[in-house]
């Protein structure tokens, strides 16, 4: 059982059976065909040899499909991890050299690292704290810079940069280069591509072509532009007027290879594994979340970061860079019928021969086509509804998205997230520094308390109920400490204060502090000081000190109780009948 | 009024009195006396020459007189805030060069800056983010670290570093430069020193002395102790023995200095300045508070920013460096009667005649004498009290407090307080991540629904109800999703959920993403969504989204309420017992 768990592989090989393999080899040879480009793509966008992009794909699908959870899961190059590659690995070496492609593979290895690690400690649960906004609002941003970063080789300049601004400036001061060979290429490229994907399919429906059809013939475009890119340029001869193509690519099967772990580079490039790995974990995840429910099926998280965590460490030894589930080829190999991550296994064989055999077929491919083919890819993730649903719902999300995307795309990738991060843990900590605390009264003709603001309910001026509205923690510990005190010294009537906890979930030591010296106040002053519905995790805490013990007053089960107690020891039940315009029936 | 809230002096001077003045000249003279030996050992402890200590004192104490609003604090050197000065400047510059004064200048202006935009913009709460327990373990670790600095000084020897490792190596390496006259004097002086504070009033009232003379014998022994060891030095000649003396003190008022602000170095002071204001102004808070409350007066915190910003702009302006509210100084200011800030005035002109007329006296004061006037003053901060205490309620409080003072002892005081505050946040984060979530039944006779694993209550097999105990946010937003569906996915019998809100003080996007899937997810198992004690604030954000438009059941003001109507429904009022043995009454 405890095998099975960390390795799923046991689990659905032992039902595999005839029309499994037969599914599965179907969904293998498609991908195949569609991860050609796509790898040589991506390998292209983090500035590796094409190659790179091919390796990438082979041995980490096979160590997924050994430990990871997700049966429709296809784990490879992806355009957001090859972007962080690119900006991670050009800190530290010059894009072409041996150093860049090592530190590529120490990037896969550390982040490897680091995802297995998360998982032994079963820590999944720390891809929370990149929130919805700020991934939908990083993602959004990482598509603008892709394809931004694109444009040179549609155009054919020579631009470097990792933010917009400087990639921009330098496509604008590198304009001279243009080549319109390479212009014609890769805008018709583009065209073409935008074309299959919105009006393909409509328009192949209107000739009465068959539904299976117009779907082949949409995901063979990025394979048409291919060839025919490719065959036009060789025909012509075209790499001879400067249109620069993807030239010699070894034919090899993946080389064994070596990460560098000198202590310099490890320093240089921990922090970006960690970015990589957090923000490849969390598409991975959601990818292999959407595809499992549709199925009714489950992962583990925790699992996943053992699968992803195995496939970067392969990657590191066979010559790739940091991969991912990706989305796109997830969902082709799912729609495609894969049942099982044999699938993947059978594609990772597909790329090996392809490797092998195939890879002179694509030296004349220009590189302008690979551009469009990214471009055309990650237009599709840019997406700025967030910005007008956080709008709408929570002016603090909107803040978290608008500073990710724009510190993303003016200070680049990794800057961008770990501000997104950042900001969100703070706007959450500064709404909870001055926490809402509502006086309360009964509701007439029921046991229940509700604001005096809102509700028209009974009150007594001798008898002040606040309703604690958040944790208390450090950081608003003294803020309740001042509004009390403010409070009561406002009310001279009031003989007794109840703190109502139903809404407090945590007292730390600094708030027990704070709470200490509201009961020696309340003390001076001859007011009691009354806890109602404080829960049982709180009062267990409460108890290990003297707090209670000293409280000048008791602590109740239910308010209702609190309050019924103490308007009996008062000996007044002629309580005051607070109306108000109800502004919300809650 | 608006003037009078901005310059509290406005306030105070216009019932100003005869007896408020020789009140106020009273306290002026003792902490005078008691300043001047203080103010230079902790320009010592700065690393800063001696005249800059008193400098400090005079232009600050005088701006907070204008702009502060506690009426006892006096503000110029502390302890903590001069070992972090030495800390930050001796970064960027030798210590005893010109450069060093300049940037220790440059550090006030910083600070005074970054103070008075705090308190313009009225942030004085950011300063909670400094937690009880880590104040008390920076405090604690700052007072070892202090004292062990100062032991150079009783040994004459030189030694460096800004950790305790460091100091007590470089001490180690040092050994054979040991003046034994100087280890004669520092020894003796704190000894004397700590009898003072421990043994001399008891020996005096055994003897028949009064109160009054007990107390004030007292605050004179450090006084005593620098005249009679500067008279042994003079008279004997020990400075030609190699006991290391204060020597010649510039004898003139405060000069006019400019900070230095070149890119470079405002760069390399902005995060320590930042430091050093946060912890000064928690610092000087909190004796304001305490002294405050003797008098049942109250300080306004944000103005409390405005003044001590605009004394650290004064120490910049004249030869001093970072100042902040000090504890000894306003504790004796206020024993000795002290009623106005101008208090603080006159002790200004005492110690500005000091510093022109009296410098020479203190020529032959050997530095090991005020070595032992400060490891007395901070061995008193020294208080590992808050480790037990943490200890008993909260293992996670007591994890901050260890964190911190292990790493302000081991990697020196920013890394140190930077460390406690980043792991206080990071502790109530995990705390938050995973929430406790309590199915909840009706305690029988009442209204009221508690935890069905800790109390005896009514519930109902068709009806699930979850009282959520924290409030929904992006960092446990899915661990929400994962528990609900979870929990429908165990029990088969349930007809209907009710999400108890009691204690969700906020829903946020990424949780209004996940509530809107655990809906979609129980429509399609047709499972019936209820929410209960909604909070105003939390029902009015929801509204604006189309959650509660879409929900596949209805909102109740109270838990009881939910249940009564879902159990009509269902016609069935046969609902189970579930008998715990309470483990708790709450």
């Amino acid at each position: 059982m405890g095998l099975k768990h960390y390795l799923p592989i046991l689990d659905w090989s032992r039902t595999y059976n005839r029309s499994a393999f037969s599914n599965d080899m179907i969904a293998a040879v498609i991908v195949t065909i569609m991860l050609i480009p796509q790898s040589l793509a991506y390998a292209l966008l983090a500035g590796l040899p094409p190659e790179a992009g091919i390796y990438a794909s082979i041995a980490p699908i096979i160590l997924y499909a050994i430990f990871g959870t997700s049966r429709a899961l296809a784990v490879g190059p992806v355009a957001v991890v090859s972007l962080l590659t690119a900006s991670a690995i050009g800190q530290v070496a010059e894009q072409g050299t041996a150093g860049y492609a090592v530190a590529a593979l120490t990037l896969a290895f550390l982040s490897g690292g680091f995802l297995m690690l998360l998982g032994v400690l079963r820590l999944g649960f720390l891809a929370n704290f990149l929130s919805h906004p700020v991934i939908a609002g990083f993602i959004t941003a990482s598509g603008i810079l892709i394809a931004t970063s694109q444009l040179k080789h549609i155009l054919g300049v020579d631009a470097y940069g990792h933010t917009l601004p400087e990639m921009i400036g330098s496509i604008l001061s590198h304009l001279g280069q243009i080549n319109w060979i390479t212009v014609v290429i890769g805008v018709s490229a583009t065209g073409f591509l935008f074309w299959v994907r919105k009006g393909l399919k409509p328009f192949l429906k209107s000739v009465g072509a068959s539904r299976k059809l117009a779907d082949v013939a949409t995901k063979a475009g990025p394979v048409a532009v291919v060839v025919v890119t490719t065959l036009t340029v060789w025909f012509l001869g075209l790499d001879r007027t400067g249109v620069r193509i993807v030239g010699d690519v070894p034919q090899s099967l993946p080389p064994l290879t070596l990460p560098g772990l000198s202590p310099d580079l490890v320093k240089a490039l921990l922090v970006p594994a960690i970015l990589i790995s957090v923000i490849g974990f969390v598409e991975s995840v959601s990818v292999a979340q959407t595809l499992a429910a549709k199925k009714r099926l489950r992962i583990d998280p925790d699992q996943e970061l053992i699968g992803l965590g195995a496939a970067n460490i392969g990657a590191a030894f066979t010559g790739g860079y940091p991969v991912t589930g990706g989305f796109a080829r997830s969902v082709v190999n799912y729609d495609a019928g894969a049942e099982t991550p044999a699938a993947g296994a059978y594609t990772a064989v597909g790329l090996a021969i392809a490797a092998v055999a195939l890879t002179p077929l694509v030296y004349y491919l220009p590189n302008a086509t690979l551009a469009a083919t990214i471009i055309v890819a990650v237009l599709s993730l840019v997406d700025f509804a967030i910005l007008k649903k956080t709008w709408g719902y929570s002016k603090s999300d909107f803040a978290a998205v608008t500073a990710t995307i724009l510190l993303t795309l003016g200070l680049g990738v990794e800057v961008g997230v770990a501000s997104g991060v950042v900001i969100s843990v703070l706007v959450h900590l500064f709404k909870t520094a001055r926490p809402h605390v509502a006086e309360v009264g009964l509701v007439p003709g029921s046991q229940h308390f509700r604001n005096v603001d809102r509700h028209s309910v009974e009150t007594s001026p001798e008898v002040l109920t606040l309703r604690v509205d958040e944790s208390l923690y450090f950081i608003n510990a003294r803020f309740l400490e001042e509004m009390v005190k403010n409070r009561v010294a406002e009310g001279c009537s009031i003989k007794h204060v109840i703190l109502m906890f139903s809404a407090v979930n945590e007292v730390d030591f600094s708030a027990l502090e704070s709470l200490e010296a509201i009961n020696e106040h309340l003390k001076d002053m001859d007011v009691g000081l009354h806890l109602s519905e404080v829960k049982g995790p709180v009062m267990d805490r409460l108890k290990q000190s003297s707090f209670i013990k000293d409280l000048n007053g008791s602590v109740h089960l239910s308010q209702f109780d609190a309050w019924q107690a103490l308007l009996r020891d008062l000996k007044c039940d002629a309580v005051q009948m607070r109306s108000q315009t109800p502004t919300a029936k809650n």
